[in-house]
Order: C-alpha cells, then sequence, then structure tokens
C-alpha cells in the first residue's frame, strides 16, 4: 500500500500558532502538491465551515499549498477524486464522522490514500484515520450510525494523550484506564498520542515525531512507552 | 410525576469509601425499603457482574438494604418490574446503554419511576437517568444504537464535572468547551455534577445535595453556578 499520511495530535501546541510545531513534517508530507483539500466537518466549538477553512488557508497558505474548503465544492465526492492532497481538521469526532458518512466520502478517502494522496489530520482528523473512533475523548453530541472509521491504518489512536496526574484527587477515569476498558471489548491497538506529537506513515513504515514517546497500548499487554526512532512497524499489521 | 430518584455524581469520593459521602441520602431514598435491584452492566475496569454486585452489597447491606444483581434473576424485566428499588452502577456509559437496550428494560424503568419506585444512580449511572448520553465523559468502547437514555429527568448530566484547570497548557478541550459543543446541536440543559454533589428529585422537586455548587448549561445562554439551596426548579420543566 502507498500510504502518505501525517497523523498530528493537536493542531496548536501551547504557545505556538495554528500547524506551526508541525510546519517541517507538513511540508515534507505535501512535497510536490501544490493544494490542499480542507475538510472542516469537526466544527471545533461550532464554528462554522468558512470560519474554519479561512484559518487553516492563513496557515497553508505562506507555506506555498492553495486551500479550498469540501463545502465549497459542488460535489464533495468529486473534490474528494480531484484532490491533490486531504487535511482533516480538528473539533467534535461524532460529528466529523457523522458528515463523513453524509456526505458519502469515506470510501472515495479511503480509495485515493491507498493510491498514495496524501493525508493529513489534527486531534479529531487523527482519531478518524485510525480503525474506529472508539478511542476518542469527544463527547457524543451527535448520533452516528457506525464507530467505523476511515481505517487508514489498522489502530486507533487517542489524540491529546494525557498522563495520570500524580496526586489527582479526582475519581473519575484516567485516559489510562479508559482505554483499559476499550480493550476488555476490542483489539486493535491503541496509540496514545501526546500534545506535538505526530506519526509519519510512509507505505509500510511508520515513524514517531515530535518531543515526546507515545504510549501503545496492546490488548492484555502493560502499557509500552516507545520514543521516536524505535520500530512501532508491528502497528501496521493487520488486527 | 411522583419521581423519587438519586441522582450522585461519583460513587466515591477521594479518601472516602464507596456511597460513603451519600450515605444519609441513599438511606432517605430508599426509606421503608428492604431490597435494591443493583444494574451492574456498566462494568467499570470491565469487572464481572458477580464481583460488581459483591462490592455494591458490601456497602448497602450492612445498611440494612438486601442486594441482588439483574443478572441473578431470570428475566430482567421481571426483575424490574418486581424491584423495590433500582440502582444503576458506574462504568463506561456507551456500554451501559447498550445493555439496557439489550436487555429491553428501558420502558420497565421508566414505568416503575414514573410510578414512584426510587432510582438511584451513581456516574454512568447518574448520566443514563438523563435525556441522553450525549455528555458522558466516557469513551465510546461500544456502538448504541441510539443516545437516547432513560429520560426520567428532561435534561441532561455531566457527572464528574471539572472546572478548567488554571495556567494548563493542555489543548484538548475543556468539559466546559464540550458541553458549548452538545449545545450547538441538542437544547436540553446540562447540569455539571461536581464530585461528592447529587440530586435528589421528589415529584416535581429537585435539590442539589453536597458540599459543592453545581454548573448549569443553557443553550445559548452562560454557564450559571446554583448552590444547594438555590431554586432549580427549571431544570423539571420539558424542554
Amino acid at each position: 500500500m502507498s500510504r502518505n499520511l501525517l497523523l498530528i495530535s493537536t493542531s496548536t501546541t501551547h504557545g505556538t500558532g495554528y500547524l506551526e510545531h508541525a510546519e517541517e513534517e507538513v511540508k515534507a508530507l505535501l512535497d510536490g502538491k501544490s493544494s490542499v483539500l480542507f475538510i472542516p466537518y469537526a466544527r471545533p466549538g461550532g464554528i462554522s465551515h468558512n470560519d474554519y477553512t479561512a484559518k487553516v488557508k492563513e496557515a497553508l497558505e505562506p507555506w506555498g499549498f492553495k486551500v479550498t474548503g469540501i463545502h465549497e465544492h459542488e460535489s464533495p465526492v468529486k473534490a474528494v477524486q480531484e484532490a491533490e492532497a486531504i487535511f482533516i481538521g480538528g473539533g467534535n469526532t461524532f460529528q466529523l464522522l457523522k458528515n463523513l458518512y453524509a456526505s458519502k466520502i469515506i470510501e472515495p478517502i479511503q480509495e485515493r490514500v491507498k493510491k498514495g494522496m496524501p493525508y493529513m489530520g489534527t486531534s479529531a482528523g487523527t482519531n478518524v484515520a485510525g480503525k474506529s473512533i472508539g478511542t476518542t475523548n469527544d463527547m457524543p453530541i451527535v448520533h452516528v450510525k457506525s464507530f467505523d472509521a476511515l481505517q487508514l491504518v489498522p489502530f486507533n489512536i487517542n489524540p491529546h494523550y494525557l498522563d495520570p496526574i500524580e496526586g489527582s484527587t479526582h475519581m473519575g477515569e484516567t485516559r489510562e484506564t479508559r482505554i483499559a476498558e476499550f480493550h476488555h471489548l476490542n483489539r486493535q491497538p491503541v496509540v496514545g498520542l501526546r500534545e506535538g506529537s505526530m506519526l509519519r506513515i510512509k507505505g509500510d513504515r511508520i515513524e514517531l515525531k515530535g518531543p515526546h514517546s507515545a504510549r501503545i497500548f496492546l490488548q492484555s499487554e502493560k502499557p509500552m512507552e516507545f520514543k521516536a526512532g524505535d520500530d512501532i512497524g508491528f502497528l501496521l499489521e493487520a488486527y
């Protein structure tokens, strides 16, 4: 498979501008392309498709990439089929996935990605690149007919991964507990991707980028930490 | 309607035993009853129905209430129809709601509650008492055919409500931001119920109990703080 993906935990890290911390990797992913199709369906904070797309234009156009929002195109399917590259931004994962189904672009995206079209996601856009949205942190603000996601990779991702806070008196489940509960009912690996981290996938190679290690959860095993440069190729094996 | 509900944010507060912080209110709710039907479907941490029920027995039997798990009964529907009182414990809200649907006890519970049977929930068990599970903090580890919940009250609840952490560098959404996103698509009020808090509902009266104020979110309005003793009766008006 000639996958060419960049799956980013968060669009914005503390103290940096939109996509700024990922500039080098974004440019590498989009190398040779001149335009990006942006999918604003996740609507963070309920922002309009136009406003969300404007924000992305502001970030990507100075780097030399023309951006159009998928809502500006007459046919979402055709827009995907003709895109040079696709970027799905963060927001609410349920709303995003519902809109991906509604606009019938799940299969078209899968087909293009299989053939090597660059795909980039941040937060919810990274979440939906996985096998299911079963490890999202978001509230289920709309119902979705299935939690099956784009399945561009055979594992799940938990973006904005948070370590348990030492000495916390909060009794709500930690992220790690929630992922363990996920693994009582689901088999695929889960990558806890801390803010500032990203996964770069080229064909059958996968690399962790950014300043942090990633926490990887396999069913019935103790969570493991992997740092940039470690071999995490097992994640691309089918589950 | 002769509702008789106790909706508790968390079963256990930091430094106290299971249900201990709610002892007085639990005893008041169950006054005059001798048994409780426990529904262990939310399976926190994947715990078995037997183990979860044993934990509840340990807490409630010293207070004079006999506890049976719904799984110990041949017919879940009949168990609900014959129960003196029902307690739904916390865990994963999606798994809980899926099992409520699968065992066909949604309507039987609604009917019994309308007629005054005491209902008690903690965490996920409090969440499913609301209009929908759209404001759960849990991961969607299983798919549910609908997010409509028991609708014992006409609003939603966010248990384990957390205030934004001042000075946090985390870029994931705060609880308040998530609830605002919920209100872009949903109309019902949301009660942010901090750990240690509970709602006591008797007929058409509703009271906030416990040491904290509650944060109440209405669509298109600024969040409001209400403390014990404040009039929050508007929550019981239909939305």
